[in-house]
Order: C-alpha cells, then structure tokens, then sequence
C-alpha cells in the first residue's frame, strides 16, 4: 500500500498540514500541527506528523522563506528563530529517509501545474497574495528553481523605489500594495482626510486598524469609496503581473493565497488594468487570469509532489 | 561542406549581419547590408544575403521586437512600417527550406549561452542595455521562449509607475532608466541648474544635447557630477537586475548592447548597488555580472544557433 502513497506536510508559520495522495493524485487523508517555536521543535513534530500519517512512499516537506536546493532554510520571514535551518538533512536523519524540500511558492506552483488550475500548460507564474506574496515559475514546460532553489521571490520586485520601507530592507516591493497587508494600508491612506467612512467603521473607528477583509466587507455593500480602494488594489496586482508577462510570457498566472478567496471582488478590476497595462494589448494574446484550484492544501500537495519533479 | 555551416542573420533596425558558424561554432565568414524599408524589401534583403553565402545547412533569423513562436513579427519599434511581418513563412517560401525566427534578445542568450559568457550555465538572464533594454531568459537548463514567444522583454518592467513616459504608452519603465537613452535621461535632469557643466560642455553646450556619450567620456576624464550620474546609473541597473534575481534566482547575469563596451565605468555602481537592493545578501550566494563576450555578432550567432535549440 505503501507504493503509492506520497506524503506531502507544508510548514507554515502558524500549523503544519500534511497530506497523503494517492497514486491519481487525490488528498485521501489529512492531518494538522501547531507549528512550534525553534528548528528542534520544528524537526521534531514534523517526524511525529510524518509517523503517524505512515506507510507512504515518498515524502516532501514545504517551508516559506529562502529555501536552498539541498533543502537548508536561509531566512524565513515567518517561522521564528530560524536561520540556515538544516531541514532535508535533519529530517532525512530522523526519519531514515530520502527527504526533499522546497519553498512554498514552489511547492504552490507545483500542485496547480500538477492537479490543478494550470494543468498542461508549459508556461505559468503562480502568484499566491496573501499577508505577502510569494510565487512559482513553470517555464518551457519545467518548474523553474532558479541557481540556488530561490526562485518566485516575486513580492520583492521593487515597483517604485519611493514607495514605503518593506520589512526585507527596501521600499517599494511590490507585495507592499499588492497583498493582503498592501490592501490594508492602500485603505488606510485613503481614509486620510476622513474618507473611506463605511470601511472605517467597520474596523471600529479608528483608520489606523483598517484591515483587508474590512475593505472587502464594505465594497461587497456596494460602498462607492471602498470600491475605489480595491480598484487601486487591481490596478496594482496588474502592474505586477504584466512586469512578469513581460518577463516571462506565461500563458497564464494562477492567483492563489488568501485573497483569492475573494477571487469575484477583485478580478474584473485585475483584468481590466491588465489590458490598460499591458504592451500592445492588441497584437498579443493575453495570459489568461485564473484562481487557484487547491485553497490551502496547495502547498501541502506540492510538496508531495516535489520527490517526482526534481 | 554545407552539412556543418550555419547561417544565422541579425536583422537590426540599421544593419543585416549575417555570420556563417563552423562545426566548432566559430565564425568564419560575416557579410553585412543595409537594413530596406517595407516587409518585401526586407525579405529581398534577407534572401539575397542569405544566398550570397551559401551553401549552408541550416538557416536562423534574429528581429528585434515582439517575434511569435511561428515567426510573425507582430510588432517592432526598431522596423519601419511593420506590424504583422510574416518573416518565416515569406522567407520560408522565398528560399524553400526550413527557416527559424527568434527575437533578437533571445538569439544573444542563446549566443551567450552556447559560445559566450554563460557556457555551462543552467540559468542565467541575458540583458542588452543598448538604446533600450532588451534580454532573454534560460532558465532551469532551457533557453525560454514563453507561450507566445516573448519573454525576455524586461525593459519594460515598470519601475516607477510616477517615471517618464514610455515610447511603449506606459511609464517608468526600466529602459527609461537603465539603458543608453535613460543614461543620458538621467544626466539632462541633473543638468538643470548648471551642474554637470563638464558634460553640457561636451554635448556642446546645450543641456538637451546630453547623449550617454558625454556623460561616459567625462567621467573618464574623472569629473565628479558626472561619475555620480553614472552612479545614479547604477543604481536604476542593479534595481532591475534585484528584481529579475527575486523572480528566477539567476547564477548570472550577462550584460550586453552598447552599453557594455563601457563596462569597465558600470561595473562598480551596478555592483556596489546590487549588494545593497539585495534581499538577505549575506544569506546568499550572489548572481555573477558578466559582460558579454560575442559583442556586436551575438544576435547573428543566436540566430545561427536557432534550429538546434527549438
């Protein structure tokens, strides 16, 4: 049984969610973990994870941050205390098993290629806007690791160098508009001056706590200014994407992460720049806009599919 | 002898440089014409060329521009009077063999690739800083043509949405910076309020003449205002070069175009600025800045390189 069981656990900064596919690909049992705080703790839960969830053939492991072809974590913006985190080898020495390791944006990339929203196709970006935006390349039909396993680092494009300080050390990335927390601060400098006054309430009255999901509650009430908000918002997500259309020439992005849940709220106006932005928007075909197919348990699924892409 | 020699032709917005490779991949024979208006005279051109150096066994052709995978030029700024230029088909009928097309940015990666600075390298980005930016990308050991044929139009990453007007209708795009005609940009707008009085001297003394040119030869001379527009310089380059490293994680960037032949004035800035933009620099190994070795033949050797990599 066994044989065709691949187990795949993606490590985020909060749970761990591990998932067995089956020989068709299909998540056939998950389970969850805390997250905990140290590599030792880390290392020793997944083991635990993996045990438990056992037989299975093959295992892959997802983890955010910069993330090296041997599967050591450089820097990892979310999970605490970690730099140069040994995972494939301490892990691979627990569980006395061949262990790969990649980055979640990878791991992301590889499950829509792979089971979901880009199937088939030879040329995508995955572009997961979450709390930041990370990303994945599939390119002449490869998922693209880069020379040192750090590929799809695509938030920390600069897309204005005047822009405000990213927590990576320079200003203007372009997660700092187009994610979940660019989303909220685009709010809050628009509630400057009084305006913005549903979206505000709904935060409690105090612009400066003006969160995403307050933005999306007021504009699904059809409220005119916070509409204005997510219409920037657009605006800005497209400017990204057509700088890696450019780029890249996908044939298509996969728009995942947590503000793809709101997917109806924002992909008209993402389209609608897209084409405003895009170069000679008439002589080309475009790169179709879809949302990703496998929620949460993309990175999950990735990583256990990551033994047979490498 | 026909069976080892390949013809690869660049057509510029000038000059047609056609160059014949040996088994071995060297050049051993260039002949040159003047680039005609209109798609039929450009054809006539092309043709003629080609059968003055024959015979050859296979035939590649570089354009600048938006070059579809069939070979359809569909849009190029460098051309006259061209939208939908049907180059391999026309030339395909005209000389009755197989004919391969790739952008003219794509050719000097492969050149670069297979003969030049990146040899070996599995994952690299080719950038021509001429009058503007133009690249090409190889990327998990394959030269990447996208879905459409585009990639490699990095020039037109948008770095400052605020920036100057683009010549393609959108603005702050990078070869407004970061390109020969950016270099002298840069230097007209540091030019107002008599500073860079060196350089307005060269360019004859009218500060809207400034071209690169000036700007290179005074700061060879030493001259403090304009080795720090050639800083400045830098630092919009090495912006671009972060920003493609964050995306494909590249073990090198080739630098080509005019540009390059002043390599020895940019090296500094570009590199001295790229350390600091870098995400995590110390966590890292850098991408190597090369400077590309094929010159002025890299797009006719691409071109020539064509047929064995499609």
């Amino acid at each position: 049984m066994s044989g065709s069981r691949r187990l795949g656990i993606d490590v985020g900064g909060t749970k761990c969610l591990g998932v067995i596919l089956d020989a068709t690909g299909e998540v056939v049992e998950q389970q969850r973990r805390a997250t905990p705080k140290g590599p030792d703790a880390i290392i020793a839960t997944i083991a635990e994870l993996a045990r438990s969830m056992g037989p299975w053939a093959s295992i892959g492991i997802g983890v955010p941050g910069l993330v090296t072809l041997d599967g050591v974590v450089r820097a990892s913006p979310n999970l605490v205390d970690i730099t140069d985190f040994r995972v494939r080898s301490l892990l691979s020495d627990e569980l006395g098993v061949e262990v790969h390791v990649g980055n979640d944006g990878t791991c992301a990339a590889a499950a829509e290629w792979k089971a979901g929203a880009a199937r088939g196709l030879d040329d995508f970006v995955m572009v997961t806007l979450g709390t930041g935006i990370g990303g994945g390349v599939v390119a002449g039909g490869s998922l693209i690791r880069g020379a040192n396993g750090f590929t799809g680092e695509i938030g920390h494009m600069v897309v204005d160098p005047a822009g405000p300080p990213c927590p990576c050390g320079r200003s203007g990335c372009w997660e700092r508009y187009a994610s979940g927390s660019g989303l909220a601060r685009l709010a809050r400098e628009a509630a400057v001056g009084r305006r913005l006054e549903r979206v505000v309430m709904l935060a409690g009255g105090d612009a400066e706590h003006v969160r995403g999901e307050n933005v999306q509650a007021a504009a699904r009430e059809g409220d005119a200014d916070a509409l204005q908000v997510i219409d920037l918002f657009g605006r800005w997500v497209a400017l990204g994407l057509v700088n890696l259309a450019n780029i890249l020439d996908p044939a298509a992005f996969v728009l995942g992460g947590g503000l793809a849940a709101s997917a109806d709220l924002y992909l008209g106006p993402i389209q609608k720049w897209f084409t405003e932005l895009l170069y000679a928007p008439h002589l080309r075909p475009h790169p179709t806009l879809v949302f990703a197919r496998l929620g949460e348990h993309a990175g999950a699924v990735g990583a256990a599919l990551l033994p047979e892409l490498q």
